[in-house]
């Protein structure tokens, strides 16, 4: 995948990354030094700002010469509410590392960490208030981060469901995952005055990479190597069962052997999750996660290319590409 | 205190109460029902309605034939934002019980009881986008919100320290809890289309007692009974040092005997911490803190003079005198 912690790598949208960059670092800011420091730094190390790059490129394919204030904050205010859920999904999980440093919650507790991610909400709030246009782009926004919530409450109604429907498990993945990358691509053509059909398309092609992003995160958690991969690990300890597996329990004899091992629920032990990877591993589920993975690129690059022809949406219909094909 | 749990008791906004009780049980609703009858029993189990009520009030001083859908929007908002905090807090506590039920984390575990707080939060700015009036109320909505969790931040950041001012406090109180009285009672009186002055005074008022209810809840704790109470142990286990102990630090022969042990700091035994309760019993320090709260009631009092005479305000008068007497 295309790193964009390098944006100076990036020509198109460099500048504005660093510019994005830049206020994320401003808004920073609490009475616990300490903390400020920690998101800091979460803020500056390894972030993709793959969010921000969607909005900053589709406002762009829109209209060229687009460079506002408020297209920045829109920017920003993405990444720093994607900041704030993986914060809270850190306190969940209990996950030591986030980004390739300490995680906020290993490092102050999860009483900060809960405290932390909330401040990263208000400022997302109060950034909007900055760039919103009107009611509808509050609207828009707090009803997206509110779709985000009920997709996690979703995936967590469904833990330990072995019958739960694909649709389901795309309902859930739709608000958790794909709604920040819709409402980047929205909000991105929507400062740029599009039109509602390019702010459909633009939204469609959001919602659709989303999707095809977290079944691609889901078949390279099961798929690399024999040894047990930690992602898969932390999912069936928790009850979380993603695409792959949900594909292998389809199949009438992965299933037979699937079922009795997820019976155990909690009481799983290593020897039967290396069990469960390898059943789902050799099932063919992983070829036919990939086939829907690429089902959805494809609907989110035919949304794309009923945008303008340009440098720029050729740039964003490569990046989409690359996702198929990263760490492939 | 009074309750404003039961509504019918309060013929000048009973009505108005129902209705934004009706309006939070309508907004809750998630893709997980047992979390949304959770939700709804907190709604509805003894909670004080005491923010609502301000917004209520406040806008009846100042017109008394207000009964718009906004309103009601506006107060339910602030009861949704202040439960949104009190699951969160629970979460920090690990608390089992919140209003008189099983909190939500020790339910349904510290996941959901996170993501129920975000999602409360997300339906607080989604109800504000429906009854705020322009840019400005929105962005004095996500500050006071932000201005709460810099209050708890601060807290947080002052832990363990005995050498924290009494200006220290107080920034940190009116940021966690004064900041919602202030919004409520700030928010009512602009719904009412008050006048700059009347919407500063309303403001201070909610900020006041806002101090002073905090003060009281701090005294209370402390006061009670020989045995240790459990608020107090909450408290010097994870290092808050509410305004008794802080007034009992700065008096030379209780400091004396206070220093050593809250330089056990996590190590504080039970009979430690009866220890410490008995010292700030012994030291004056309660009638101090009663004095403060009274000074801090007294100047919400003179700001609320400055509304026009009715009997809301009458109301509003008795209400906050008893908070100054409840549980005595």
């Amino acid at each position: 995948m295309i790193n964009f912690n390098a944006p100076s790598q990036y020509p198109l949208i460099g500048k504005q990354l660093v510019q994005v960059n830049h206020v994320i670092d401003q808004r920073i800011k609490t009475h616990f030094p300490q903390l400020q420091n920690a998101l800091q730094e979460m803020a500056n190390n390894g972030g993709k700002y793959i969010r921000p790059a969607i909005v900053l490129l589709m406002a762009r394919i829109l209209d060229s010469r687009i460079n506002s204030e408020r297209l920045i904050k829109a920017a920003s205010s993405i990444e720093i509410l994607h900041m704030a859920s993986l914060i809270h999904d850190d306190v969940i999980d209990d996950s030591p590392k986030r980004r390739g440093a300490v995680s906020i919650q290993s490092r102050f507790g999860k009483d900060v960490a809960v405290y932390s991610g909330d401040l990263l909400f208000t400022i997302f709030f109060d950034l909007l208030t900055e760039f919103g246009t009107d009611r509808d782009s509050f609207q828009r926004n707090a009803r997206a981060m509110r779709r985000v919530l009920n997709g996690e409450l979703g995936q967590m109604a469904a833990r330990f469901d072995v019958h739960q429907t694909l649709m389901n498990y795309l309902r859930n993945v739709n608000g958790k995952t794909a709604t920040l990358f819709s409402l980047a691509a929205g909000e991105g053509a929507t400062l740029a005055d599009a039109d509602r059909h390019q702010i459909f398309c633009a939204r469609s092609f959001g919602t659709n990479i989303g999707i095809s992003f977290q079944m691609l995160d889901d078949l390279l958690d099961y798929s690399s190597g024999q040894n047990l991969n930690k992602p898969v690990m932390e999912d069936l300890a928790t009850g979380v069962y993603s695409l792959p597996l949900l594909l292998a329990l389809r199949k009438t004899d992965p299933a037979a052997k699937l079922r009795p091992l997820l019976a155990k629920k909690r009481q799983l032990t290593s020897t039967d999750m290396v069990h469960i990877q390898q059943i789902v591993q050799t099932s063919g589920a992983l070829d036919e996660t990939e086939q829907l993975a690429t089902k959805f690129t494809k609907k989110a690059l035919d949304r794309l290319h009923e945008l303008p022809a340009n440098p720029t949406r050729h740039l964003i219909h490569e990046l989409t590409i690359s996702m198929l094909h990263r760490n492939h």
